[in-house]
């Protein structure tokens, strides 16, 4: 799959007292966009198994966010999602959210597939869903 | 154990754009309050096992808030914690918020106690538990 | 406007350690369930006059929910809203929130209209908003 | 003033279904460690002005955390709160969370420093307060 948009409308526990939406969500933003993005694949993040058959999971290990302009309460942003990295065992998804033709935040997230048990194991991401994540570059620059 | 005093200072994160704390925000306030007076009880709750050894959960069955004044980013707001009612398997807290003298919200939540397996079912508090929580009455009104 | 029907599907951050909805959360889907009627309804809250023009706010005075069965990751609630109570400067919500036809949960909120300056206070109800609100018996219990 | 060291304890509500902290909560750690920051250095957030007066804003350019390893419920994180970077209108913060002697996280939030009114406009640092921050180099990796 290529990119996938997607709609969101900020809610009123989004906002904080500055009036805006509070840079914490967007973090919640793109984990529910890249979960969307699973569905879309056909891959739901919570039927995930191994090749083997093992639960898998996808601790995150990295995060980030730039904000480049507010969003504000019943705004409804446009949220794109894409993978723009996938090694052996892990993915990267980009993130842009935008406004009314604004961009609003670009934001990257990295998780890696693990085995749950016996331990917290990174193992291969699964053959099928490796193949049905295409790589796109990184999504231009507002 | 009677009630039990707390205090806790509101984030910027607990408020919305109103300028005010969020009211869904004092439930979270509360389930840490019950969290605190287990752990002073000597009962923490994530140690409860029932009578038989088996892990126990208590899911809320229902929640409440009155709300009387509004509270601000930087408040140390006052929590009292107390057991208002005791069943053969349930439990009911009563909470009070205040700040500088001044009640901000009252509130209630009953959870009851649950064997997490082999199905989720209502089972006895234990009794070393039950033994160790002395029901109060209902806070003075403000 | 009568009951308005809503869907609303969990989300990942929703869910807490004991693998459910956290009982907070429902404060959170009352809420902006409230918004999308007085969105319908044509009278969206954040464009709220008196009828002499000054913006008007809600404050939550109380509420309340009913926990009867769990809302799990990917669940797609069916939320249901209507009016119950309309007093001179107050309005009561009920929610009701059900999985695949089953109960999951009931709420209520409270809210005052108000006026936000000179200082807070209660103002009546805009005519216009006040005729546009039918008054509903309470939803029928599971 | 350096390295500011602070206790947070893990909330259930901080947790997901999977048992452990949220990867988004981590953000509002760090924002409440930032403004306990600015009221040790005595310089509430709440309280800034302009060198002519005018109310200040921190609004938050970027932010980013890279995760180590888990936290739990009840963990008692140890939080270390220190600036890194200074420019003439905005602030990098680093932040550090350990528990136990293991590392957890590492994040970073850059803020900068714009007048509300008449339009938000990105404005020096107050001189008092761009003097009361010392810069430190990067907090050691683990």
């Amino acid at each position: 799959m290529r990119e996938l948009l997607l709609r969101r409308r900020i809610e009123f526990a989004d906002t904080d007292m500055a009036g805006i939406v509070h840079f914490g969500r967007f973090f919640v933003f793109m984990e529910t966009a890249e979960h969307r993005f699973r569905d879309e694949l056909g891959f739901p993040v919570d039927r995930d198994r191994a090749d083997d058959g093992t639960p898998l999971t996808w601790p995150r290990v990295s995060a980030s966010c730039d904000y480049r302009s507010p969003a504000r309460f019943g705004d409804e942003l446009q949220i794109g999602v894409r993978v723009v990295e996938k090694g052996r065992s892990s993915l990267t998804f980009a993130f842009t959210f935008a406004h009314d033709g604004r961009t609003v935040a670009e934001g990257r997230v990295t998780s890696v597939c693990c085995r749950l048990s016996p331990e917290l194991r990174a193992v291969p991401i699964p053959l099928a869903l490796a193949a049905a994540i295409e790589v796109l570059p990184e999504p231009p620059t507002p």
